[in-house]
């Protein structure tokens, strides 16, 4: 555990729209704090950087040289294969080779995911890594996967993902006994469509602690823990919830100038208005990590500055720690054979039309 | 047209968690303003509370008897059939006869979508009728459907919503060029789904002003005027924007507590915080047209009170004196015209895997 503990998080310097300089910041904020990492980019412009820092000579940081950047307008596929020297592969090669205990980087999420996929590769029996988002919810920090990754779905891959995310919530967060739930167009069994009905069946055969169908106006109670959906879905879902916080704070703060005393209270209360656009933009919650994948790597938003890297290099020092990934792994593994009997049940439903279906609310 | 204009709207007088009171009441406050309706429910109850109303001798309110009411529980096919002189039914039949302009209920949307179907029957060329529902944006009133009626969406089905959307937001909205987009998970050609892919190509080749794709954090900007997306997706999106608002009122109203300076704001501006949250509750914005039905229907939110219920009539008058219905019918009918050659585009792009695709943010 002692040596464990001294491995470094890799750091993908050149990655985001304030790299290096944020990023470099970020790392050494981390290093600070105790936790050692590995800067990966081009030398000379990371060395320049880190020199911002009088007192980086004596905390545990180091430099590891990758010539190449993977721009966001880059094919991610591509890229890995043509661009061998680029700072996201080199920061998965630390990882797969024991130098790192994990990555993190700001950069074309695409990209991160195709080399997790391409360096690290997928755990035995996982058919579709996917990203997982952190909510902001009133409790507790609901987890959502697929965020994106994973367009087109089928019901093997929105299984594995909630016995994927089940272990992460309880082994990286902490979180005893999680709630589950497969985001459906309604509460009722009778809701959903065939892929949600087709995981739903599969969940309640599984010994996690499965809720059936939860709706968009769940995801921010914190009455689930873990909440599965297709990539596309899941996309449009934590687009809307941006959207709407945008929306609500220009709309509130338009009706705090329409008054006198609304224009009072609202001179009074910007700041707290401000930190409540913060909590609840998802792009400011972080890093979102991989499962899937024969390690740990995170994902953090383009805009991430200095603060945002700090945290996710911790939350990344974090999800070493909890070494679920074997646990991740083996427990997707357990999908097909709750489907087996599942596809049966769907077939059968399948001959009541979808459309008479869902007039029942 | 002055004949038609003494055609009384329909009024469901026994949907919604209010009914007959506030339907009554609101059908009476439309009356008082001008618009002639007709209450459709059993006499006796429907008389009652038109008794409160010490003017109502002297409005333009009829009453319609209809001696059986369709539960929340009931399923909507089996309660069009077995339950022959249901409320909602009457109110098509008079609609479908020429008695009525148009109908409204509060009721089981189901059922008002089922008798819809049931009583007028689908537009000719028209697959899937749908539910509209406008969004509150921060400019216009963009309309996103389907709402939640359609479930499992092909190509097809898609394409005819955004052409029956775009003469609704023309020809009763009066928005001139109408803005159409597509639902996806990015704004670039390469993002989405094989639905999105197939109608968007479809789209492409439609005399409509289309836009290409949106994404979930554009439906409240005012920058589209017509969003289309699956059943599934739809209420996805719809219920997440209801959600975010709550937690977002919460979190505002505990970070106006937060200190001595913010909660004399607090205090202050409540009165608009309150406002707001109204004017984002997408169950507030009233009533939601049916697209695709040979008529003009309604249906209102459970919760709908008297104002509510007055509006909703007040648009259902709008919408019918827009006589928009047939050319809807006629521009729903070019849907298969589109997507012809669409289809073989599909199928070649078809052949790069959606994952791959999906990676080039």
């Amino acid at each position: 555990m002692s040596e464990e503990r001294a491995l470094p998080v890799a750091v993908d310097a050149m990655g985001g729209d304030h790299a290096p300089a944020a990023i470099v910041q970020g790392a050494v904020d981390a290093a600070r704090e105790g936790v050692p990492v590995v800067l990966v980019g081009p030398e000379p412009a990371v060395r320049e950087e880190l020199a911002r820092n009088r007192d980086a000579a004596n905390l545990p940081v180091a430099v590891r040289h990758a010539s190449e950047v993977v721009g966001m307008g880059d094919h991610p596929g591509q890229a890995m294969r043509r661009k061998k020297d680029n700072s996201i592969r080199v920061c998965f090669e630390l990882v797969k080779g024991g130098a790192a205990c994990g990555m993190v980087s700001a950069g074309n999420s695409g990209a991160v995911m195709a080399g997790a996929i391409f360096v690290l590769g997928r755990l035995p029996g996982v058919e579709r890594p996917a990203i997982i988002s952190e909510l902001p919810a009133l409790k507790g920090r609901p987890l959502l996967l697929d965020m994106g990754a994973n367009v087109e779905c089928r019901p093997v891959h929105l299984v594995q993902f909630a016995l994927m995310g089940e272990v992460y919530a309880r082994r990286v967060l902490g979180v005893e006994r999680p709630r589950v739930a497969v985001l459906s167009n309604g509460e009722e069994d009778s809701k959903g469509n065939d892929l949600t009905r087709a995981v739903a069946a599969a969940l309640r055969r599984s010994t996690i602690d499965f809720r059936g169908y939860c709706e968009g106006r769940d995801l921010l109670t914190g009455d689930f823990d873990v909440i599965v959906t297709d990539g596309f879905t899941g996309n449009v879902a934590l687009k809307t919830m941006e959207g709407t916080a945008r929306v609500f704070v220009d709309l509130i703060r338009g009706a705090l100038r329409s008054s006198a005393a609304a224009k009072l209270g609202g001179l009074l209360a910007r700041r707290a208005l401000t930190a409540m656009k913060k909590r609840i933009d998802w792009r400011e919650i972080g890093a979102a990590p991989l499962v899937g994948v024969a390690g740990v790597g995170f994902i953090t938003h383009g805009r991430s500055d200095a603060l945002a890297i700090r945290n996710a290099v911790r939350r990344v020092r974090a999800a070493a720690d909890a070494r679920a990934t074997e646990e991740i792994g083996a427990a997707a593994a357990c999908a097909e054979a709750l489907l087996a009997p599942a596809a049966v049940a769907a077939e059968t439903r399948a001959e009541e039309p979808s459309q008479t279906a869902s007039f029942k609310a």
